[in-house]
Formats: structure tokens, sequence, C-alpha cells
């Protein structure tokens, strides 16, 4: 299987990527629900500016469009400079977007290849096979988190007559998000799959409306069952006792289980612990950081105050007010009652606890 | 002083509303902060109807409107059926919001009133002033909230020397929402007039954007530091140990001491009592209804789902996702620590509290 773009839409019938071997088509999540356009993509450049613009968004997403952007670099180089295209290559693309660790994961195993090349044909197969590799790995690692949440959430193989449940949900982490079917709504989708889904509450996600306008698209295209609530309704919807669980994803994870992830996750923890509610990060392997001992080393980054002031370029608030816009926020690991991975599961995540999985 | 729109004007420079006695000035707190456009309406219906539509919002402005709109039902009705169209007025009004009771307070207090007078020249004139006195006195009881608030926080007439703080706020509780001054904005202006202010962090209060649209051009205007954020940013914001006190609006308050206010209210109480933040209520004692036990009690108005799947006509969602959108929530009195009206501050409030000053 060359093409990991026919897998992931044989799984879900939703891509945020497609590679075409010479360029890489990303789907302007911008533009999303109003319109479906596509962006073509032959340089790293392109990319790396793709990811900043949040084009493409979402940790594993921007992981695997980073490697694509090495793999086009490669594949445009000039026969002369094309070791120092591709070091520049990912120099710019590291220098993207901060907080995601997916990103410098895939940029690393694209340059561990790339100094294992010889010649620059060389470095075009290989570097083009590898970011194909961390897509198709990402996929089968999104299958692997949904068997292991489940089971983290008490639903066996054999759960058929088990109650359904509804769950509460943060910012994008479909198909969209991902190589294909997603982290924490990947888990959803299982859930919806196996008849265990009775309703998604999708918190809007401002400022960037990731729940509004991605998460929602993404549920309604398939026919799972989602309502969408402004983020601040999220604590009457787990006081009126609909939601089970809440499950987010991450996009960077430390050594004791602290996760940074979308800027009003660390709130939906805070609410779910009061609640008595499940709470549930799903992510890949890769958005562990063992080289970081705690969340308070996490570098947080912050976007412009524009995307708070305005929707769409038309202004809500007064022109120059002072905005505090962080994109993530650290979720605390004593919050958190299950890290889900390929891997496996954490349960009341801590460092010896993670250790045992990451180590 | 028949105007207390003058009297308003001198506390704070900003009004929602100016009564010219054949008629009612609302200014179109939709339009905000884009336009200031005033709305003239010269009947009972055209209020009622601001009301519904937000023209014109916040628990006690809502009732000094809904007030002065039975003033104007007087002021317009016929020889023959004054009583039957001051009645109609009195109906059509008390339907428009079903959440604060500010609204039924204010129209109970005009009934009484207009079942006094025996003309329909004594009830123009004994409405009209008992709609101005309703005005008046809201604009005085926020002043005395904001002296029983300081105390209440610890700062006392002497308190030069005191270190400043800041406070976060939700939706929008000053001037645009009250008589002239504010509630928990009041109190919030207090502190800056005694320079123990240093910085408001105000949620931008999805979906209405009050935050955004009304507390940050109020604030702007006076030159309060305001800073702005996204509602799901207020955990962080606590988290880094910004802010000492929460403070907000109620649109009810129950027997017990529970509190119905601006959806997202509810998750700041219970982020407040995490992060070990005082969470302060400010209401004027027409806030309070005694009549009912808890807060389970109290009709929670939900509004149509174009507010969170549109802003200001451009979709942000799928057309037709299902929307959860109350307006409201409910804080349970155990996690408030204290509630302000101008008849002083109950702490830690629960029934016997609460029963001493509103019994």
């Amino acid at each position: 299987m060359n093409n990991p773009t026919e897998s992931s839409f044989r799984a879900t019938g939703t891509v945020a990527l497609r590679w075409q071997g010479i360029s890489l088509e990303l789907l302007d999540q911008r533009l999303l629900p109003a319109q479906e356009h596509w962006i073509t993509l032959e340089n790293a450049s392109g990319v790396a500016q793709s990811i900043q613009n949040m084009v493409v968004r979402g940790a594993p997403a921007i992981g695997i469009s980073a490697a694509y952007g090495v793999a086009l670099a490669a594949r445009h180089a000039g026969a002369g400079g094309w070791k120092a295209e591709i070091k520049q290559a990912v120099h710019e693309l590291s220098a993207s977007r901060p907080t995601a660790v997916n990103l410098f994961w895939a940029l690393q195993r694209m340059e561990r290849v790339f100094h294992g090349c010889g010649s620059l044909r060389e470095a075009q197969v290989r570097l083009a096979d590898e970011a194909i590799a961390i897509h198709q790995e990402d996929l089968a690692g999104n299958l692997a988190m949904a068997d292991h949440a489940l089971e983290a959430m008490g639903f066996f193989a054999d759960s058929g007559g088990s109650k359904p449940i509804s769950v509460l949900t943060h910012c994008n982490t479909g198909a969209l998000a991902t190589g294909g079917y997603g982290t924490a709504l990947g888990v959803i989708r299982r859930l919806h799959e196996q008849k265990l889904l009775t309703q998604v509450y999708a918190d809007e996600t401002r400022p960037w409306l990731q729940g509004s306008r991605l998460t929602a698209w993404e549920l309604m295209r398939e026919g799972i069952p989602v309502t969408l609530n402004a983020d601040g309704a999220a604590a009457a919807i787990l006081a009126a006792g609909e939601v089970s669980w809440i499950i987010v994803g991450a996009d960077r994870i430390t050594a004791n289980g602290d996760v940074a992830n979308k800027i009003g996750t660390y709130s939906l923890a805070v609410l779910a612990r009061y609640h008595n509610v499940g709470f549930m990060v799903v992510a890949p392997s890769s958005t562990v950081d063992m080289s970081l001992e705690s969340g308070a080393e996490i570098p947080i980054e912050e976007r412009g105050g524009t995307e708070v002031r305005e929707v769409r370029g038309i202004p809500l608030a007064p022109e120059g007010v002072s905005v505090f816009n962080p994109v993530f926020d650290v979720t605390p690991a004593n919050l958190i009652d299950v890290i889900v991975t390929e891997r496996g599961a954490v349960r009341n995540p801590n460092k010896t606890a993670m250790q045992g999985l990451f180590g």
C-alpha cells in the first residue's frame, strides 16, 4: 500500500491531507465547514507556513505534514546543494509551531533517515517512504488506541448489550487532526461503531472553533450524534449527569503524565474531577516527551489577540483591547484518569506509571 | 432629580437607557462595540421585544426597562381602556425573558402602584415616578454594593497602601447592565477608583460575547485595565495565580443562596474553589427570590442554536447541527464565598444566612 490516503479514506471518509508524490495536498481547515478547499504544496516552506497558519492543525497531522514537507524538499532539491536544502527544510518546519512534540518527533525520524542517505536519489526515495510510514503508523496507532480506550472504559470485545454512554470532547482530534481516524475522536468513532455511544457533546472550542467547525462537521458527515455547546456550558452538561467520560487529545505529554492540550482542556479536567466524570487523554506515543519532567517545562504557544477579538475578520471587541490568547494549557497528571496511546493505557498517570510504558 | 440618566452619566460616562418622558431610549447592545446606536421606544410592546431580542440585557437593566415600559403604556393609553392596556403591557413584558427575577420584581412594583391609581392621569404620573425611582434606587444600590464588596474583600475605608489585586469577571454587569454603575463591574470600578486594581480579566462570554463586546468596551472607555480571554482560558489564568477574586453578577438568587447567572458562571465557581480563589456574587436584593428553595427550581432560558452556530450571521458550524444553548447555569451556594447586595454581604451563603438578610 503506497498511498495511505486510500486506507484513511476507507477508515473514515474524512482526510486532512493527501500525498501525491510530488506534492502534498492539505484541506484548508480554516475554511471549514463553509468550504472544502484543498491547497497543493510543492515545497517545505509552503508546508511550514501552512502549519503556522493552521491550514493543517492537530498534533499528529502536523507531524505527518512536516514529514511530507521534508520529503518534498528532497523531491525538489537541486543535485548540488541537496543536503543543505533538506537541512534548511527541517529547520524551517521545526520553527512552525512550538508546543506539539509530534512535530519534532517526526522531523527527528526524517533526519535520522536523511543522515543515512548517500545520494539525492536515495534521499528522495527513503524520505518519501519514511513520511508515508509515519502517516500509516499514525493511522494504525489510532485504531489501536481505540481498542485500548474502550477496554479502559470497561467495554470489552463482547460488550454487546453494554449500556451506551455520552461523552464530551474538546477541540478536534479526529480524522482531520491525524492520519485519518482520530485520537480522542477515534475512540468516540469506535464507541459509535460498537453502538456504545448515545451523544457527543462538542465544545465549540474558542477561539479557533475547532469544535464547531471541524468536530461537528466530521461527526455529522458520518452520522455520529453530536450536540454543540459553548465552552462555558460544559459544566452545566456535567452537572446534569449527562456525560460519563470527557475524552481529549494531547499536544505534549511529559514524563510525569502532565498533558498540554488545547486551551480549555485543563478547565474540563477540573470539572470532570468535581463531577466525578472520567477524564481520558488519547494521543500517539510520539506525543510523549520523556525529556521533560513536568508540564511546567512545556513551551506554551501564545497567538495574536486577533483570534479572540475577531471572527472571520469581523471585530467582536473594541479595537486594540489587550488579549491573553494561549493556545494550550497544562493539565496536571493527578486530574487525569487514564492516558491512552497505541502502546496501551496508563491509569492514574505519574512518573512511575509513565516510565513503565515509555521508559 | 427627575432624570436618573444625568446621575448615571456622572457616575460612569456609560448608560444603557435614557428615559425621555414620552419615550424610552435604549442603546442597542447587539451592535456594540462597532456601533453606538440608540433605539427610541414609545410603547410597552417595543420594550418587551427589545428585552427579548437583547437590545437591552443584564438583569437590573431589564427590570428598569420593563418598569419604563409600563410607564410608556400609561403615557400613551387611551382614556377608555387604559386599565386593560396597562395590564396587557405588564403581561407582555413579563413574558419577555424567563430567568432574571428583577423583571418580575420591577413589574410587581409597577402593578402595586397601578392598582392604587384612580385615573389615567394619576397612573401616568405615578407609574413614571415609580419607574424613575426603580432606576435611581438601582444606581444607588450599585454604589452601596461596591462599599459592602470592598469590605468583604478585606479592603476598608482607610485601605490606602493596600496591595492592588487582579480579578476575573464574566459577562457584563456594568453600567450597561444596570441603572448606570454596575453590580460585579461596579465593584471592579470601585476597586479601580480606589487604586486597588491591577488588571481585570474579562471572559469573552460565549455565545453572546458580552465580555468582548460590552465589558471590554465599557472598561476601555474609562481607562480601566482589561485583558480579554476566551472562556476556556480562565482556568489557566487562575492556575498562574494571577487572580484573587472572581466577581460575577446574578439573574436570580434562591432562598438557600444558589445563584443563576450567565452560562459559564458555574464553571468559574468550580475553578475558583479548586484554585482557592475567592468567588463573589454581586446583585441587587431584587435578584433574590426567597420563594424558591433552591436553584433547581429556577427556570433556565434556552435560546436558539443560531447564537452558537453563527456570529453576526456568519456560519461557524455545519448547518443544522444540534446545539445546547442554555443562557444561564446554576451555581450552588456552597461554591460561593460571598453574596453582596445593597443590603450587605452574606458570607458562606446558606438558608439561614440568607434568611438573616432577606427573610
